[in-house]
């Protein structure tokens, strides 16, 4: 078996790092492993800002929800799906840009995903550790400002990387077969596969808060499924120029 | 430099594939690989639907606008974002279901892309190809009804993987300096670095095709931007329950 299939299997999120900073020729070579991934009819519709200032990592740490690694992380990148790079050409070749069907937000939205996950392959295989941040979308409009982001560009996730001060558990994952459906898809032998791997996860948190009664998987996604989630999304959105057409 | 960032950077399409199938343990393996990625507030919002059906492959490969390879791959995987998994348990704990937030529908394609770009990787870290398919949006009522997905699932993209019977140059990438921004977004010095760009990528295509004018980056990417893309999937989300709220 690859090492590199050992290596994805083992990531977990890092959220304590050391101070030691990435060497630049590193971060650069991280950045290329990203733009190696592949892109949706070549829009590379992928853009990195690498925010360095520590006044922007303080105010974006608070917009993120208090996650004090995005201050204290060496590297804190925010990723955007850019549909602007590409729009500004229909202008200069005299097309009108109708790039505002959510087929184009999906096809950004994947191309700034893939990007992102190959970097952080590249990064767990020199040995730093990563946390994706969701938690800037809590905030997005105030981010965007901050960051300067035009219209036609959205904050789809923030990504801190250092090297990891800390070593936790593996999170279990669903059973294979919970995931991977033959053919079609069919829930058969799904609710007793997540009643086993429930306990699973309860044992997770228990372990890792010290006692208590931990909680388990559906328990926590029914409690995200049943709640109006990030509802300033769809304006916000809008307000830079995906409309969902 | 690790050698994983060697692969990350030299990833292309494969779209000719050997008739060696994968071995069904390192299938397992790969898509394990795939969901160690992070995933948003642990929803695991990614399901695999694989299709080995030559009736069922056929179908497929006409869905997709005629490629063949997704008949001819030895595994052909649909990666779809998954609302209803985590849904069905809102019911069982007697909450309400508001997953039809645009945030959900974020974090459920974000999962399902990060659990495909991570079974990408290992899948060529032990020599295998790639080819995403984006074409089975061109058809989504189709593919959703053959692969009876149900109300919260849609399939983001189309996956063929195999023994590779083809060797194609790397697809030059934009300029570092173009998708990396320092503190905010920033667009100075893009034209002239995507000027010099256009011509990598002519030549690339003149290289491919022997001879004729080749096509730009920018020409490329400002006709996809130019047009209704995929104008019907907004209808089709809708119908699968995706009605960005």
């Amino acid at each position: 078996m690859s090492s590199v299939i050992e290596l994805l299997k083992s990531h977990r999120s890092i959220r304590k790092f050391t101070t030691q900073p990435i060497a630049e020729d590193l971060f650069r070579q991280l950045v290329e492993a990203g733009q190696g991934a592949a892109t949706s009819s070549f829009l590379q519709g992928g853009t990195i800002i690498r925010v360095r200032s520590p006044e922007s990592r303080a105010q974006l740490s608070v917009l993120a929800g208090n996650q004090s690694y995005v201050q204290s992380a060496a590297e804190f990148l925010v990723f955007c799906a850019d549909l602007k790079r590409a729009g500004n050409y229909c202008r200069e070749y005299g097309k009108p840009f109708e790039g505002d069907y959510t087929e184009h937000f999906i096809i950004a939205t994947v191309d700034a995903t893939l990007m992102a996950q190959s970097l952080v392959t590249a990064a767990e295989s020199v040995g730093l550790g990563i946390c994706y941040i969701g938690g800037i979308r809590n905030n997005p409009r105030e981010v965007s400002d901050l960051l300067k982001l035009p219209k036609g560009v959205y904050p789809v996730f923030g990504l801190c990387l250092g090297y990891p001060d800390q070593n936790p558990e593996l999170k279990p994952r669903l059973p294979l077969s919970v995931i991977l459906k033959d053919e079609f898809y069919n829930e058969d032998g799904d609710a007793q596969a997540i009643r086993e791997y429930d306990k699973a996860v309860r044992e997770y948190y228990r372990t890792r808060t010290g006692g208590g009664h931990g909680i388990s998987w559906s328990e926590q996604v029914s409690v995200l499924l049943s709640e109006k989630s990030r509802p300033h999304m769809k304006a916000f959105l809008a307000e830079q120029g995906f409309t969902f057409r």
